[in-house]
């Protein structure tokens, strides 16, 4: 039969664009849309950076914020790190270069791959010109760059590159955009302030217009251990991993293939599970055709045999941190923490913890305020699509004898390799049952804690109101017993009051 | 000065991945996040990819959604249209390549360029290892792709091409995803009946398990013209818009430059804007300086001189449309139509029309129910943060005579070059004061609309009672004077109503 050709193309042209290209289009998928959510997610990403780098070179992370203002709502937005600085090689491509970035392996991380810095330089220079400006040293050497994107390639184009020596090692970005400070810094500060909860070892500076507005933490004196790079969970495992994971072992055996790709499956995990697959553990990885393939990985997805997952490539806040966070940013009334986990959603580990606390400081209400945090990155938007906010909404905090109407709060953190994020913005998690069972028997949890503590306070002011009645009646029968006995009555008042007040013998 | 060399890399490698393994990791970003979205998602992608590609062909759309549930949570969806089928040589690529797409120039369009139709192909590959399949013909020839992602080198696989002929031209997509039917199948129904609304000349059909659920349209007979693409206008000019026009054109004058680049800039114009400058207009475009052409940019954005943006780019509903759809979709009380525009945000024209509504079929309120659309697509999330939402509380309908607590509606519509949408998930439109405003005109329009309406009902029915009064005194006179003359009463009576309910002389 002869090939037929294609019918020519009629109205419209096909091409294909640069991933620079697609965000410069289409900002506002990155947080980029307008002048006022450009300047807080600036902030938001080059903090986030700072972060990360500090805490991979096994630093406490001290990030100083500087906005300045200018006349033609532009802002500059700068931000310095006392991290361990960047390798020269990779700061054009780390800044100038969209979906570049450092890698992590299969750990709990802040932001998103190779995306969030480069918006902020790539919106910096469409709205008004300017290169991003980075200052890095490591090891007493100190060199600047200064950049743009060449947004239809997507590849960096250094500007000017020159030694500079500073005090400190560590890296300082600074970017100028179109911003809008006015609408912006109240949230900038919101952000900083629940980050220093979120990361309680670090110490977060902010500066606008060379007025201190901000300077919180550190409230935890260690670093807490660096989330380890772990391999796959097999519950997590779609026939995408599976073929990238067999790519390059085609002579190894299935269980051989199982032993070392995934983590909680042993020799013996690996040939029970084969058995359970009706396959032959011998059989070569690289003979399994397409069909084999996606069935080991929907068999591998419900078979409840193996291990929970690994949660050392977790790093909750935890109790101390956290407590000494919450009490450091707020005068508390009480405050009570739990957690839970480490517990698994399809393969990926997850922990969540929380922190329940009154304060003056809090609004009052029937329910508690919520400050939600994921991965350590406090989320400020889209509460009411969070499962967090709608599990809150299933505990009647009544019966826990808490008393409605009071100033109060919860903190909640939730942590995973993996957050299943509802919607674009990562602003809120998404409504899975095993999230949603976890949320719930932490807040109950924390009910109980808050009620125990308030409890126990009433009864504490309920015996010292009944001392008091007992001080006042032994007093005067200590008045009436000294004077009749032609006693220092003043005196036996006072040995009553001690007698009643004292430890004990 | 000795060159130093950069310090090694410690924690973390650095690499760059490609657009469709960013994608893969950030699925919930184009709205792939969990099995009810991605249902939601792949419908709607499609079925927008099929509307676009009938109007461009020239064709009133008729678009055919079917629905398969499987026994194991997996939903097969198909979409076929009567468009014009799709060139042989752009199918792997448009279907198996994100950020591959058809380009549009510069007008009103519905999708994302490149990323949706990919997005559901690569979410069905992922979560049930099935390819797409795409049947396709023009002039009587017809091929069939089945095809894969690869996903690390964003490249399309194809796994089988055969020639295949059907009754009609056009193209059929489908795929075959994780999917959770029972709780996207509403969102989808309604989705289909809203995009009714805002593409009134195409016939949608939904089909799920063999069952029709829905055949809506068309309500208006003929295809809009074709919105033209256009040149930019000077307003919306940032220096990567300026250099990208001025590349290879590096001996044209500044002012052949500007006219031949821009809409709205002629000789005159050219001249005037080049004066304000205060640069020489046979400056040749290849000796500007990076900061001149900077300038040359802020100085366009602010200049007004520049007549607005022409408007030929866009494709609005249109009056006769928008309300035989609105008709036919619901059984009205009564309908009022306005619009507002061409206007302009930032050099990028805008329309907005809307329609005042009732009828039963709407739930009662002091405010009316708001359905908002953007680009003749429907936008059901993230209502609160609206512009049109927000605007929709500054309106006080009680002012204007409508009865509070009646069962009605506002339909509004939004067309332009570019949505200022909000956030990532492109559901609402920025608090922007040019569309605020135009917004707000828009609904006070339709308020005294719907009052004069509802007034003159009112008057006639106050007026009909009237004449029923007058009318029943007339038949008595007319009896009693019947009786005087000894002549036929009743015949009096019907002669007095006839001559009371004539339409005159």
């Amino acid at each position: 039969m002869k090939q037929m050709s294609g019918p020519e193309s009629r109205q419209s042209e096909f091409s294909s664009i640069s991933p620079s290209e697609f965000f410069y289009r289409n900002r506002q998928m990155a947080g980029f849309g307008n002048p006022t959510q450009a300047t807080y997610s600036t902030v938001r990403e080059l903090v986030e950076n700072s972060l990360d780098s500090c805490e991979d070179a096994g630093r406490l992370p001290l990030v100083t914020v500087t906005i300045e203002s200018t006349t033609s709502n532009q802002v500059i937005i700068s931000v310095e790190d006392n991290g361990s600085g960047l390798p020269y090689d990779e700061v054009p491509s780390a800044f100038g270069q969209v979906l570049y970035g450092s890698k992590y392996g299969l750990r709990q991380k802040r932001g998103t791959f190779g995306l969030g810095v480069t918006m902020a330089v790539l919106y910096g220079q469409i709205t008004t010109d300017s290169p991003v400006i980075i200052h890095t040293q490591s090891n007493n050497r100190g060199r600047e760059y200064s950049l743009y994107v060449d947004i239809e390639n997507n590849y960096p184009v250094v500007e000017l590159t020159r030694d500079r020596l500073r005090s400190e090692n560590g890296t300082t970005v600074t970017v100028r955009i179109d911003g809008d400070l006015s609408r912006a810094a109240a949230r900038i500060e919101e952000y900083l302030r629940l980050s220093s909860i979120a990361t309680p070892h670090a110490r977060l500076v902010l500066r606008i217009d060379n007025e201190p507005i901000l300077d919180v933490g550190p409230w935890a004196e260690a670093l807490p251990p660096l989330p380890v790079a772990t391999k796959p969970h097999p519950r997590a495992a779609d026939t995408e991993l599976l073929r990238r994971t067999m790519a390059g072992r085609d002579a190894l055996s299935l269980k051989e293939y199982l032993v070392e790709s995934f983590q909680q499956v042993g020799r013996k995990t690996a040939s029970e599970f084969i058995d359970f697959l009706g396959q032959n553990p011998r059989r070569k990885v690289g003979e399994l055709s397409r069909e084999e393939i996606s069935r080991i990985s929907t068999v591998m997805k419900s078979y409840d045999q193996f291990n929970r997952p690994d949660s050392s490539s977790l790093s909750p806040i935890n109790r101390r941190a956290f407590l000494s966070a919450v009490a450091g940013l707020y005068e508390l009334d009480y405050s009570f923490y739990a957690s839970r986990g480490p517990l698994e959603w399809e393969g990926h580990p997850f922990i969540i913890e929380g922190i329940i606390a009154s304060s003056k400081a809090f609004s009052k209400g029937d329910e508690p305020n919520l400050y939600r945090f994921a991965n350590r990155v406090p989320l400020l938007y889209d509460a009411s699509d969070d499962v967090l906010t709608k599990t809150l909404k299933r505990v009647s905090w009544s019966r826990y004898g808490i008393p409605g109407g009071q100033p109060w709060a919860l903190f909640v953190s939730f942590c995973s390799t993996r957050v299943p994020y509802q919607a674009a913005g990562k602003q809120s998690i998404s409504n899975l049952v095993q999230i949603e069972s976890a949320a719930l028997a932490l807040y109950r949890e924390l009910g109980r804690g808050a009620s125990k503590i308030t409890k126990k306070r009433q009864r504490s002011r309920r015996s010292e109101r009944r001392m008091r009645e007992m001080e006042a009646s032994l007093r005067l029968i200590a008045r009436f017993s000294a004077d009749l006995a032609d006693a220092d009555a003043q005196r036996a008042e006072q040995l009553a009051t001690e007698l009643l007040w004292s430890d004990g013998p």
